[in-house]
């Protein structure tokens, strides 16, 4: 018996993912997967396959009923989401590469897939090669996953490497980066936290059954890091990364954040450089699982939708078991960061918005302290990122509401103050 | 609609995983598995569940309709050998984490699969909580798998990184791996690589689709390094790891072993200290991944077959893609490797066997050298791990026959001779 489906895909996209899995497809045969049409935005364009494969008019694909599977790796979020609503209205199921789409539209493509009744994965999504996802829904049940945190974004560490290994400034890295593939012509979207974010809200699904607009996240990207940052870090055997993290805190609700950080060189995420990305989670069962690989990149993409292919051929789809099988878990503000923020001027900083202030260097012209902040703070004002300042968390930046007492007295004794 | 499966699960075995899947499954709900019936030897043994729970008869958890997954998590090869031919025949779908079995039955368990048509799903008998197995399945086609090498023995890993970062010798990293169980009163299966060739006997069916019975793969433990090796690695700015490793060669076969080797600090396989487990794999499309974790253990463990237990509920069985949709790979000896060796007296070193000799050292009571062997000369011999010799492998062992003669021409310029 063999009660594989046979995949017949339309595919939208025929940019370096999209080309990269025709080209993949064609070199696994063993999968009986077939592209039978493939959707493009611009005709004119020379394409390195037949061109009876190629379509302008997006009908043909989803109202086909041959095709039973849309793979989906356009760029504009959109178009995206048109295409896979339809797609799944129509019986077919669905594989997407768009993190912007699905971070965005998250409850619309949650309820689509409750409708339907159809598959929607993207593993392409976050981490590309790294089967985060799957794992995610796999191995972890709600109560035991600690904690993640992870590298997602490939462009700023590529960048933040550079900055370390090869002490370029932020501006030389980025440029490098762009020279390299590595960063988008425009480069806004990775640099500033963007692309970070949008990943880490539907991970959040999959791993605690939050369902949170990104905007409603915490981040920022590099671009504030300077040298002198670097320079700091550096002196304190630290590298600094862009972690995307969410913590289960003792009040049974999660921290999570997007923002740059202090990286001991023993932690695992140090390990995780230049263009690679990087996955730890820690669980009460499996204890800590550190995942590692290529995060975005045509050939990495595509093998993650391949992955996605397999798995559909045995109907496999999401269970969402933290958001459907449990109460989902909250997320919550009410804690504390301990943060380092260098600045040119002492007027940016607003002092007695800091619980405590356990280092102040103001000897040179770049400024910068290190204090503990309420995460609300955060949250609410953006002096933390205008006016040239830059917040860098320290390593194990989470300080819980229960503990905050006790360290703040303890630190203001050490100061001499009580 | 909800199609999964109800797992009913009757249980072989109620050691360390045993129990520790037990308490697992009590704290996931939403798995909807439960627990029918437990098989122990020894029902005197008190145990932390209701005595109803508990029989020493095979046949009522085997013939029992009701029970449609047989988990089997004991230590003995041939009972579970038995256990797992039995339930399969029976219709039932089979978890195992008995690696000795699976590795020495792997033609028998083949064909039981195909012949029942049940799933065998066996994450746990290989790095516990990474999942390497379903990796392999799901994510490399045959022909683009370039390597994978991995750390596989968690006691023989501790008690190489006790050796190298608190300096003790041999037999006092055992003890305190004993002490702290991370090995067992009798190692012997762990430290002389049994365990680890077992697992990668059948970790190379999934990747290459080879069956190859682990006598037939050259393997060696660490029972025969010694401080003064450890001394050496350090010189060299080296670690020396445990390693299970399978290479595709330029002639379209693989090379496969397990032996302990020189692995350079910024290896990957450098950053798995202490009891972790460690996998990397290097394919075409997804580059370079790298997977880490607990590869032992009773929750690890019990983590992973619960991801097998999931993967059940949507009817997953392993294709053994590589051995069936494709021409399996052959395994070769038909290449050379580069080695360090020491010894107490020349008298047991062989020279004429080598190539060549790149470096020798005898000024001290323990002497070494490092030269290139042919592999077939390990497979043939003994005495690289006889009379107290010492064999690790250089970094990049492998050297392919194409190769050979050109290096050894350069060698032999750079000695002088030539």
């Amino acid at each position: 018996m063999d009660a594989h489906k046979q995949l017949t895909i339309g595919l939208f996209g025929f940019g370096v993912v999209g080309e990269g899995l025709y080209k993949v497809l064609q070199q696994t045969p063993s999968l009986k997967a077939s592209i039978k049409k493939v959707c493009i935005k611009n005709p004119e364009k020379k394409r390195n396959a037949p061109a009876e494969l190629f379509t302008t008019d997006k009908n043909e694909l989803l109202n086909d009923p041959d095709i039973n599977v849309i793979v989906e790796v356009i760029n504009e979020s959109e178009p995206a989401f048109e295409i896979v609503s339809t797609a799944l209205k129509n019986g077919k199921d669905v594989v997407s590469a768009s993190k912007k789409m699905i971070a965005e539209h998250l409850p619309e493509v949650l309820g689509l897939q409750k409708l339907t009744d159809r598959s929607f994965l993207c593993e392409a999504a976050a981490c590309a090669s790294i089967p985060v996802i799957r794992n995610l829904e796999e191995y972890y049940d709600n109560d035991l996953l600690h904690s993640i945190k992870a590298i997602v974004n490939g462009s700023t560490n590529f960048i933040l490497t550079k900055m370390f290994e090869d002490k370029l400034d932020f501006q030389q890295a980025l440029l490098l980066a762009q020279q390299l593939g590595f960063a988008e012509s425009d480069p806004t979207l990775d640099v500033e936290g963007y692309d970070a974010v949008n990943k880490w809200a539907f991970l959040l699904t999959h791993a605690y059954g939050i369902v949170e607009h990104p905007d409603r996240i915490v981040f920022n990207g590099i671009q504030n890091i300077q040298a002198g940052d670097a320079n700091v870090a550096t002196e304190k055997h630290y590298d600094i990364k862009l972690v995307a993290q969410a913590k289960k805190l003792q009040n049974g609700k999660v921290a999570a954040f997007v923002l740059p950080q202090f990286v001991k060189h023993d932690d695992h995420l140090a390990f995780v450089k230049n263009e690679y990305n990087g996955v730890v989670i820690e669980s009460g069962f499996a204890d800590k699982q550190f995942f590692y690989g290529k995060g975005a990149g045509s050939f990495p993409t595509a093998s993650a939708v391949l992955s996605d292919l397999s798995a559909l051929r045995y109907q496999y789809k999401y269970e969402y078991k933290k958001l459907y099988h449990h109460k989902p878990q909250e997320l919550t503000n009410d804690f504390y960061v301990r943060v380092y923020v260098s600045f040119d001027d002492w007027k940016f900083i607003p002092k007695e918005k800091f619980e405590w202030i356990e280092e102040w260097h103001a000897e040179t012209d770049r400024k910068y302290l290190v204090g503990v902040l309420p995460f609300e703070e955060l949250r609410n004002n953006r002096w933390w990122r205008e006016n040239n300042t830059s917040l860098i968390l320290s390593p194990d930046a989470v300080i819980e509401d229960v503990e905050i007492r006790k360290l703040k007295k303890k630190s203001l004794e050490l100061a001499g103050i009580v």
